[in-house]
């Protein structure tokens, strides 16, 4: 039945799939996966905080008593009773989010997706942080923009550095909790300023919030959304919280904006699994996570102080590195002379791993920073690699 | 806490997003919901198909065992074993499908939309069957190709008319087997004629393959990817053969493309889900298709069956209809003076629905088809709603 094929196809890509990359941090995963290795590059939330038995009860429970609704294809913008949960847990004093401007999407990389589709036209101005989070320059990178990055200092980004380049651009994606790659964190009056100043020349601002619940201490920082509802897309995922394999996140934005994306939603793959959202509902819906996220905190908190005290022990003075008070992530910025890049190869062979830091530029990056995760990594062996790592970064001064 | 807003943005949508439309199946489907109303218009499997009992051990399993794995985050391309299972159903005698060959994704709608994000730059052409497939048109929509109709007849996709239109063609999508919306296949000799004219000609060739295990008699046809398998891009899912609601299709295309796709499908969800990709596997790895298949082919047969007599029974001569050998669908062409659309209109008044045929055509549709659908209602409802539905037509001649 094979038929004679001498001449296969040259396959003709788009002009966007040509500049497709593969994720440079998922490169050096795959490297890194050898369980001898110490790695902190990973941005994979600890195992050891997945509710599996929570999980596994919920999938019983919702399949026993509404298993031929779960299993049946269900409505684009997601699963009713989960997305006023949502909206519910947005909705502050001040200002009421509605269960209409909330659509679920699978993992909040796809809300990157949707927005950069629905945003952005080849050559838009796009604005992101200084370092940005790969993930999203990966996804709007799709769409063919022209990124401009916004200035940022160790308090994260300068509201009144926006305007000397928002001229035509079509959004501002900020991250301003724990942020992935730096774990900094915006000020109060930041917040403020930044929401003020979008409002003011009417620049959509995303607020992707990925890390906010995972504070280690004190409460969390309000949300931009709650500050003007009509300028602001937010961006939250159960991954980080609960589990990322199951693939479940949100978008929260204003109606007409949310509505577009729904129909950008239907045509890519119509909609979110109804089973993960039924089963995320009745996980949360009784206050599960007002237990759970404190573990997570802990957990975490714990192995972050664990990295910054032995960083304070074992990295030679000129270099510096952020303290973050929640998240996943550290950033280092090593002397001017350090290549990260150099230096990841003689750490891999030393057996300990990290993310070089340029990638997370959508511009120029600077070749001196890199990112450690320590949410995977238990405390003694954090610190035996970050002893060998502060050896290796000696020996190249 | 909340900003003063007195000038709310105007949305300035992208190109690509300003021709987004819902589906008009979508909308059609909302008003036939309610029970008292008798609707051929649904595109949805039967639950009495869903294995739910199957699923749920399979879930407890799968979570018991593996749950810390299932519940994190995972490879782009998918969960290996299933990508090996699927590699190996779809390999024959002569032609050997590689693992590295298949993409997994969230539902095979996601499949559509990473074609046309790789293979379609705007203004590109693209064929389709005369009609096709509505999901496909909104999934490359997006992508803003020039659509070109290839004829079809009785017998589906008339290969001979490829080569009219073909030129500058960045892909031809098909749907062999038990097409949405006509129910219609291919014969053995068109798919060889099909497979030769696209290698000859170089255009890439999918294969839409969803329905293709629903035969309600004989052998499934032979798969035109294992005739060419270097240049069809062959798209299958699990929506149909098990449950939709868990999102799981897959792609297999050769290997410089899949790639290609891979980045494309990382960039826009990072992977789907990895509990869904291990349940199913779990499910399926033991032959449970095998047993489980026929049982929707017998209910579909039967109530297609039911369809078609009431039909011969109730429908004035002048209107025509194909007698589908599986899948879900039949299609009716009614006399050229009524518009499918009118039809609707009243019987929706007389409590019957289905689809008219008209946005199922790329270009211009015919306005005096639509589209019926069996598998959700049970016989005594069929042979009802057809007798009203031949009424409304007689009365309309």
């Amino acid at each position: 039945m094979k038929i004679e094929n001498p001449n296969p196809i040259q396959w003709q890509f788009s002009e966007r799939a040509q500049g497709l990359q593969s994720s440079f941090i998922r490169e050096i995963l795959k490297i890194t996966q050898r369980p001898e290795i110490i790695s902190f590059a990973g941005g994979l939330p600890s195992p050891a905080t997945f509710p599996v038995e929570r999980m596994k009860a919920a999938y019983d429970k919702v399949l026993s008593e509404t298993g031929k609704v779960a299993l049946q294809y269900g409505p684009t913008d997601g699963y009713a009773p989960l997305r006023e949960w949502i909206a519910h847990s947005l909705s502050t004093a001040g200002t009421k989010i509605l269960p209409e401007q909330i659509l679920m999407v699978s993992g909040s990389q796809q809300a990157l997706d949707l927005i950069g589709k629905v945003l952005i036209d080849e050559g838009s101005r796009v604005l992101v942080e200084t370092p940005s989070y790969l993930g999203a320059l990966q996804a709007f990178s799709v769409y063919r923009p022209e990124f401009a990055s916004v200035a940022t200092d160790d308090d994260g980004l300068v509201p009144s550095s926006i305007e000397g380049v928002a001229k035509g651009a079509r959004l501002l994606y900020s991250l301003p909790n724990f942020q992935n790659p730096t774990g900094r964190s915006l000020s109060l009056a930041r917040r403020q300023e930044l929401v003020e100043t979008c409002a003011r020349i009417k620049l959509p601002l995303i607020e992707d919030d990925p890390y906010g619940a995972l504070s280690y201490s004190g409460e969390p920082m309000p949300k931009m959304v709650a500050m003007n509802p009509d300028g602001v897309i937010y961006m939250g995922s159960f991954s980080k919280v609960l589990t990322p394999g199951i693939r479940l996140g949100y978008v929260c934005a204003p109606l007409p904006l949310v509505r577009r994306l729904e129909l950008a939603k239907q045509a890519a793959d119509l909609h979110t699994a109804q089973l993960t959202q039924m089963v995320v509902h009745e996980v949360v819906k009784d206050g599960f996570l007002d237990e759970h996220i404190p573990t997570i905190r802990t957990l975490y908190g714990n192995q972050c102080r664990a990295m910054l005290d032995a960083m304070a022990e074992h990295f030679p003075a000129g270099v510096t590195w952020t303290r973050p008070e929640g998240g996943m992530f550290i950033w280092v910025t090593l002397p001017k002379q350090i290549d990260a890049m150099k230096l990841l190869d003689t750490a891999i062979a030393a057996r300990v791993a990290f993310v070089p830091g340029a990638p997370f530029y959508a511009n120029e990056g600077e070749t001196n920073t890199l990112r450690l995760s320590f949410v995977t990594v238990p405390p003694e062996r954090i610190r035996e690699g970050i002893a060998i790592l502060g050896k290796l970064i000696a020996a190249m001064l």
